[in-house]
This record gives structure tokens, C-alpha cells and sequence, in this order.
């Protein structure tokens, strides 16, 4: 199998695992949609569970990449900076491969073991990245850590809703404006939203 | 088929659905996890699309209900008000039936057009409702049109993630906590954000 055949494949499964889910697809659907043999995945692959462990190494590492570069060149920014710059980087990553990002969150929240399996060590690295990130911005004393925990999973969510709710997005976003442009401005908000966070921790009654 | 035994298929299906998808989950399945008979599903339902069809209606005749009825009080309360009452009717409408809320949300992600098309009254009819009740309390003298439709995006996004992001709001709820505890309290936070929403508009550099 050549190297472009071997991503052929995976394009090819990346595309029907969003479009049918893990369980949904079967080899012989990868193999006849990249019009390839069967038997050319089970050499490369082994099996469907390797192909999805391939699709998910290829997927958080180059991820979790970004995430620490950021993290690294924290000497030379400031915390907000560093904030703003991961939420740049999660969401075009995200963007790049919706697909698989959708798909990954839809196995997540049918709590697909193998799914869960593969991805704990990768989602305990992201989590401590990200976290670390957060907590430095939002400040202490104006939040309890309930509350804290409460906006970390809303920021979490916030970057993920793009991709878990494709149907009021694309309702959002009319036939004028290109994704990349709606893009940006969601970006905005959403960093907007963090500078909000840490200017004000004041409880509204 | 008793009332009883009906409500059970229904409840079976729910679960199932939830667990396998739509196009997972056969009315074999169904049946045996109901411990009832295929031909009794068979003609209550007629088939997987009716016993479908049957649980949304279920779902949004009394979800849809709710908001109406909040919308009916508009006269005695103030638009700050009515979108507090809006928020914690829906959150607390799809925890109590969270697995079809999570359900719902994953086959519209996956596009799923059956799904869709059963939904399309439906999320019509919501999307008037509960829009109408969010551009009477954003300013829009301090938002433009394109920053209004994305933060009506956030607030729909935060009102569904608990249902699509279930791993992170496990992680996040301790031992000691119960989930209605934590739910109220993000319901505080979401109600919050709407207000910061109201109060200010101005842009952030």
C-alpha cells in the first residue's frame, strides 16, 4: 500500500465514522468506499480497532503538539496571552478536522469503551494543559472553586459546540458568510467571554 | 399491550437509542430487552420509524408546552425574567429526559435526515420561542447582528453541553456532590453570563 493510498484509507474512515459511527461501519465499507481490498487494511491495519487507534495517534498528537508549544513559549506572554493563544489554536485544530472531532465527542458521549480507552492518556494530557492554563487566569479570590470548575467546562463547551451541533450552526451561518470568517468572529466572543471572567468574579444576585 | 407495557417499550427504546443509535438499535433488540414480543412492537408502532416518532412527539409536545406557557406570562414579568424561567424549564426539561436529549443532539450531528425531518416543526417552532424571548434582552445598540447570533449560539450550546459532553461533567462532579446540586449551580452560571450579556455590550479590545 503506497502512502497515498494508506491516507486514502484513512480519509476514507475518518469520513464514514463520522457519518455512521464506530460500530456503524465495517471494513469491507472502508475497503469498498477507498476502493481498495479488504485484505490491504488488515496488513496495514489489522483490524478496525487499528485503523481507529492509527486515526486517533495521528489526530492527538499532532494536538497535543500545538497545545505544549504553547505552553513552553509561557516565559515570554502573559497568562491571558497564553489563554488566547490555545483557544486560537483548539479551535482551528478542531476546524481542520471536524469530522473526527464530532465523531470522537459522539463516541465520548456514548461512552464507547475502546473509544475511552484509547484516548484516556491523551484527554489526562490535554486536561492538564488546558487546566493549568485556566486556572491561572481566573482569579482565586473572586471565584469558588465550584464555580470555577462550572466556567472551565462551559469554555470547554464552548469550543466544542461548533462541532457538536453542526444544525444550529449552519442555520447561523447564511449562505453569504464564509466559515472561516464566522470563524473568527465566534473566536472573538469567545475570548471576549474569558476577558469578562477575569475582569469581573463579582457574584450577580 | 397494557399502558404499562407500552410506556416500558418506549422506555427500552430510549435507552437503547441513547446507547446504540438509531441505526444501531433493531426493533428485535427492543423487544428483547422490553422482554416483550416483536409483533406486539409491531402493531402499536408499526415499525422503528413510528416507535420513533412516538418518542418525539412525547418528547416535544411537553418540552414545547413549557416554553409556551412561559412565553404566556410574558405580561407579568419583566424579559430578564422570562429568559431565567426559559433557561431553567429547559435545563431541567432535558436532564429529566437526558438520554433522548443526548440521543437527539448526536443523530442531528450525524445528520441523520430521518431525524431531521421528523424535528423540523419542532425546532422551528423552538427556535421562535426561545429566540424571540433572547433578542429582547440583548441590547442592540451594543451588538451587532453577527455578535448577537453567536452569543445566542453560546447560550444554546450551554444549555445542551451537560447532554453532549457528559465525560468532562463527570469528571467534574465529585463523589460528594449530587447532580442537582451541581446542575443548579450551572444554571446560576449560564443565568449569570445572560446578564453580563445585558449589562455589557461594549467591545473588548
Amino acid at each position: 500500500m503506497s502512502k497515498k493510498t494508506k491516507e486514502k484509507v484513512a480519509e476514507t474512515a475518518v469520513h464514514l465514522f463520522y457519518l455512521k459511527g464506530f460500530h456503524g461501519t465495517s471494513v469491507r465499507d472502508i475497503a469498498s468506499s477507498a476502493n481498495v481490498n479488504v485484505s490491504m487494511i488488515s496488513y496495514y491495519f489489522q483490524n478496525k480497532q487499528g485503523l481507529l487507534e492509527f486515526l486517533i495517534v495521528n489526530y492527538f498528537e499532532s494536538y497535543l503538539q500545538k497545545l505544549e508549544k504553547i505552553q513552553k513559549s509561557s516565559s515570554t506572554k502573559s497568562p491571558v496571552e497564553q489563554m488566547e493563544e490555545l483557544i486560537d489554536a483548539i479551535i482551528h485544530y478542531k476546524q481542520e478536522n471536524h469530522q473526527f472531532t464530532s465523531f470522537i465527542q459522539r463516541e465520548l458521549s456514548k461512552d464507547n469503551i475502546l473509544v475511552r480507552e484509547l484516548l484516556v492518556t491523551y484527554l489526562a494530557k490535554e486536561k492538564y494543559l488546558f487546566e493549568d492554563a485556566f486556572y491561572q487566569i481566573v482569579p482565586s479570590t473572586q471565584y469558588s472553586t465550584v464555580e470555577k470548575e462550572i466556567l472551565l467546562f462551559q469554555l470547554k463547551g464552548l469550543l466544542q459546540i461548533p462541532f457538536t451541533m453542526p444544525y444550529e450552526w449552519k442555520s447561523m451561518v447564511g449562505v453569504n458568510r464564509s466559515d472561516d470568517v464566522y470563524l473568527t468572529k465566534y473566536v472573538k466572543s469567545i475570548k471576549k467571554w474569558v476577558r469578562t471572567l477575569m475582569a469581573s468574579g463579582e457574584e450577580v444576585q
